[in-house]
This record gives structure tokens, sequence and C-alpha cells, in this order.
């Protein structure tokens, strides 16, 4: 049976808008952020998906997202499942920085590659910031793309795949680096091609897998 | 451990406004509905309650409620069962239809006794409507308020109780039907007392159960 999966990053939040590090900070979309997210049910209801699941992260720019992606598609009654796996790369001592800020203060290298590298890790907390839906000391100090990685692909492999084997539709809502992290694994991208690739707020990536879960397409979802 | 529980009526729907028998046809809330819904999440953050988990319908006045409440309570990440269980009462051949064209057509007292009788059935569909959410026959062609009460306790039991007992804060939110029929058993209220209560939209009732779980507070909230 063929599955069909999507991915999409969440819509503008108010640290994309002000150009700073968020990572586990949990900050609101903006309006526009709302409009990206109504516009991707749009795409989605023109491709006429049907869903039977839907992951998401613990962060409410991506949980505001697939709420409305939902209610655009008149699926709000599909179950929606929440991890902290899925959650943003955590950004370490770099969360609620402007960007250039931190370029001023880091320089401007270190910041890219702490930005687009697959290993080095960004400056970290000294210690975590308490959170009740954090319990168990799962919330990092600050997570490389290769870190985040980690944490995330055992839910793919042990929530998703199972599913999508199945031949359920499956609707992946998260963010820019832990969809960077499931891309590089999807498609086999090294450690060093990584950097290149740029996902962008509410633009849905569509995958199918055939029988044997091999990937059979891969599209990027523009509207009609 | 002490645990709390909060009952919601989802907020107006465009049926609620029309003055419209709904069941299980899935209408939005209006703006004032959404504004209830944002009310309901005010009065609980001044609660200062902290949910461990939110049960809702399949249904998206009560899924679009649950979204805003949560969402006003910065609670977004709290995760959400949806269940076809605490649907709204099945109102068979009357849904969509207006109240008082019921009325001119069944007669003032039968629709009065459909609408608040615990036992009396309203006048059945000729077939199911097809929807993927009801797979197996599970949707029903018309519903008393017993027949509802009777799907939806295993649910209360079953899942519902067990969170409650190790003292998870749980919210509901659900339909007037379904949350009559859960009042009733709580309360004990007899067959006959059932057609005095009335649940308003977006009125959050609070309870809390002891260590023996025996209902130790009721309180109908309202905000400071």
């Amino acid at each position: 049976m063929v599955a069909q999966l999507v991915l999409v990053r969440h819509g503008e939040s108010t640290a994309n808008r002000d150009n700073e590090f968020t990572g586990w900070t949990d900050v609101p979309l903006t309006l526009k952020g709302q409009q990206q997210a109504k516009r991707v049910g749009e795409i989605l209801v023109q491709k006429q998906l049907l869903f039977d699941k839907v992951h998401t992260s613990y962060l409410q720019r991506a949980i505001t997202t697939a709420n409305i992606v939902l209610f655009e598609m008149n699926q709000s009654w599909v179950p929606i499942n929440k991890t902290w796996r899925l959650n943003e790369r955590h950004y370490g001592a770099l969360r609620g920085l402007n960007k250039d800020m931190a370029r001023s203060k880091y320089g401007v290298e270190a910041v890219a590659l702490w930005r687009r590298s697959y290993t080095d890790v960004p400056p970290l907390l000294e210690k975590v910031v308490s959170d009740r839906r954090y319990p168990n000391s799962i919330e990092p100090l600050g997570e490389s793309l290769e870190m985040a990685s980690q944490r995330m692909l055992p839910y793919w492999l042990e929530v998703v795949v199972p599913e999508l084997r199945a031949g359920h539709n499956q609707l992946i809502v998260a963010h820019g680096s832990t969809l960077r992290a499931l891309i590089k694994y999807l498609e086999k991208i090294s450690d060093n091609d990584i950097d290149g690739l740029e996902i962008g707020n509410g633009e849905p990536i569509y995958y199918t897998f055939d029988e044997e879960f091999n990937m059979s397409e891969r599209q990027y979802l523009e509207s009609n």
C-alpha cells in the first residue's frame, strides 16, 4: 500500500520576524505565520490529501500551525501526537538572541558554523530552564544539528515509519532544524552538504513510499 | 492525591446561533463562540489550573474550543485525546433542522420530549451518513440521551477516571448532551430531574476528587 508523507515547517514566528535564535523558547506565530499555515491547508486540500495522523513538537508555533492546517482541511478530528523529540534544535545560550547581535558577540564565522554545520555545538546554557512539560531531565543545554537528529530519529523510526508501512498518511509539522535532520536522513545527504538545505516557513514537502517502503516521489508543493 | 476536573461545553456554533439541531453534523464556531473559548482560557488561567490531559470529541466545535483554551493558557503542548464517544448526542433526522421548524413539523410536545427527556429517541435517519472518521459502523441513526450516555460512560470510566485517580488534572471539552449525561452520572441526578440541567456554551464547571476518589467540590467558575 502506498503511503503519503507531508513535512511542514511552522509558519513565521515572532522570533523569525525579529531575526532571533529561538530553539526551545516557546514563541507564537505572527499574523503572517497564521496566514502561511492557512495557505498550507489550502495547498493540501488541492492535493486532496487525507491524513490518518499528525505529529508535531511541544512548541506552540508548530502546534498552532498543525491546528490551522487541519481546520482548513476540515480534518480537525485527525489525532495529533505532540512530542519533545520533534522540537527545534536547542540553541543553548543563543536562545532569544538577535542573530546580528550574536554575530557581533561571537563573530560572523562562529555563528555561521553554529547555524549551518552538522556537528558544531552552540554555547551551552548554564542550567536548564525549568518547564513541567520536560520531566526527567530531557531538556538539553544546547544541541548541534547532529544531537537534534539523534533524539529525533527514534521517533521517526519507532512511531512514524510503522504508520507509513501500514499505508497510513502522515503529516509532520515541525521546525527548520528537525526537518533538515529528517530530510538529511531520508535523502541520504552528507554531513557536508546539509548546510545547503533551507526549508521555508509553511512550504510543504510531499513524499510517497512504495510497497517496499522505498521513497517513490518527492515534491515541493505549490498551489495551483 | 487530589485531582482537578474541568468540564467545558464548546463555544457558540453556527447551529447554536441559527437555533438548529446539530448532533454529529460538524459545524464551526461563530466569532462569538471563539471569544467564549478565549474567555474560558482566561478564567482557567485565573484559577491557575495546570492540565495533564485534554479530552474532546471528533467534532470541530469542541476541538477548536479546546485548542483556543489551551493556547490562551499557554498549555498548547498538553496532549489532546479526541474520541467519537464524547460526540454530541446524535439527533437523527432532526439534524440540521431549525428548532421552530421541527416544532411545526412534529409538534411542540414531541420536540420538548426529544430535547429534554432521558429516554425518548428522536426520529431516526434512514441511513448512516458516510464519514471516514467513523469506521466499523459506529455511527448511530439517532440517540436518546440515555443511548448517548451508554457510549460515553465507558470512555469516562476507562480513560478519564484512571488519570484522575493518578492525580492528573483533566479537561473535557464536549457538548451539551454528553456533558449533561456525565454530570447526571457524577452527581447521581435521576432520569426525571435531568431535564432541568442546562449547560451554557463556554461556562466551565470545576470538580475536585479526594484521595478516595469522592467528589469533594463542585463549582461553576466565573471570572474575577
